[in-house]
């Protein structure tokens, strides 16, 4: 393969393994596209999914996708921990291999167009994508969340880039977007008190004037096997160069101190960039002048 | 490239750059084989050589390396500070990717007969590829030199694997084996006490009961640019999986302690395979249930 396209969409479906399993199976069934990962959790009520491809690929794999998931996933019965506005949430095309970003602009263009016709679920473009400033933040989008949307669309301001301002009556509305590599990760403490996890994810949130290139919110969480119910602050890191992994991990630490709570552990949800994670070793091994272009071994081989 | 085999050989030469570029015109020659990286030490009067390839790549380009080696490097007239048996010293082979282990034996096995044929170079096999138990340790073989080789190789336990009882005349005899990647890792302290380092070293070396697959020494640094002395813990893991770089830091951290010592910094020299790396990221970022092969995007791409 030489061209590789990846895309991370969410859909929301976390808990009935036959929906998630049909969604997935379009991307499996699609040739020029391989099916990387997925992942759900149960209180999110939410499945990540992950593949890459050519450009050809990605678009048939995503347009499919969209396709069952408006046919199975009914946003008026849906219920979750995670703010949502469609049968898929969102949509991002990252540009990973002998590619730009202009391509995945393009690809969001030409994906967003089809949806909208063949899906019938009316499409904003964000990120990278945004054909305005307001837009370019998926949380600005989403505001509202499904039970908003259809109001919203009627707004100036508000019109879809794609598919009009009729929401699809189950399927609501969804986000597709270039965007550069984004480390999904969530820190778990040992309490049950969701409002410290809050409060860490407030302080250390760029909007709120913490770390730059960070997104936090304060979960609560119930442990699918035990049952046990935890604290989380999930994180999207959307530049793991600018703000590294350790350098959140260490201010939720010492932010969690103020309440006597520590870290149990933490999560990385679906794909990571190697990059992401050697910085942080660096950091923890001391390690001094290393170059990871030319010291990674695997760097030589890509 | 789907089957990745890595070769690392030491050529007894550091300081003829005709007859390093000569040598490593055999690698850059051989399709299927791509060099990586090379490497002298003056000092030592020794080069290392990184390439990778398919089975069949890296056997033509280790059997082409060792007739060029032996054809322009005399061991008669070699003086270097490394201990060293043959124009080309060591070739070992490290399974990367879609191969395995016994894979890099089976090559060993047939580059050292094919040495033993075509360059009339006697190949005693080590590592995981040794044919009996003292064989398994490079120091254990190469204890005599070039030297007092001829003479060895006439004991009863110490006919090489391949070529029989007589070295060649000017390029010795050599080892061929399959082992894991090596990451040669120091820790710098905040003593100019070698004996700090030296100390830490023997507690935390396997010979002398500390840990698996760790080889540690002290040594008295001088920094180069500063003029700077202090103590450093040089490591060689040879296997970073079942002993991670992680475990070594945190129990070189805390037997410093006892001296009122830190770590100061690390050093990795030269290739870093990235799980070596990642697998100390997770230990301190307190990631749980990572998938090393299904969560870093490019393990998805190699």
């Amino acid at each position: 393969m030489a061209q590789i396209i990846e895309s991370i969409p969410n859909i929301s479906e976390g808990r009935r393994p036959e929906v998630i399993e049909a969604c997935v199976d379009q991307i499996r069934t699609t040739p020029g596209c391989t099916l990387l990962n997925y992942s759900s959790d149960e209180s999110h009520n939410r499945t990540v999914i992950t593949y890459i491809g050519d450009a050809k690929g990605v678009e048939e794999a995503s347009v499919k996708l969209v396709k069952k998931a408006a046919e199975l996933i009914d946003l008026t019965q849906h219920t979750g921990e995670h703010p949502r506005m469609g049968a898929v949430d969102v949509m991002p095309f990252l540009a990973i291999k002998d590619c730009t970003t202009e391509d995945c602009v393009e690809l969001s263009k030409v994906v967003g167009a089809r949806i909208a016709e063949e899906a019938g679920v009316p499409v904003f473009l964000y990120e990278y994508s945004a054909t305005r400033p307001e837009r370019q933040n998926l949380v600005k989008i989403r505001k509202g969340q499904f039970e908003g949307m259809a109001e919203k669309v009627q707004e100036p301001d508000w019109e879809p880039d794609f598919g009009g301002r009729k929401i699809h009556p189950t399927a609501g509305v969804m986000a597709v977007g270039a965007r550069p590599p984004l480390v999904a990760y969530n820190l778990n403490l040992n309490t049950d008190d969701v409002q410290v996890a809050k409060d860490i994810a407030k302080i250390i949130r760029e909007k709120d004037g913490g770390l730059k290139c960070v997104k936090a919110m304060g979960f609560d969480i119930e442990d699918e096997v035990t049952g046990k119910k935890y604290a989380q602050v999930s994180i999207n890191m959307t530049n793991y160069e600018q703000t590294p992994l350790y350098r959140v991990t260490e201010l939720v630490k010492a932010e969690a101190k103020r309440y006597g709570v520590v870290v149990t552990g933490t999560e990385i949800i679906g794909l990571c960039p190697m990059k992401a994670l050697v910085d942080s070793a660096e950091y923890y091994l001391q390690i001094k002048d290393f170059d990871f272009h030319t010291q990674v071994l695997e760097n030589h081989i890509l």
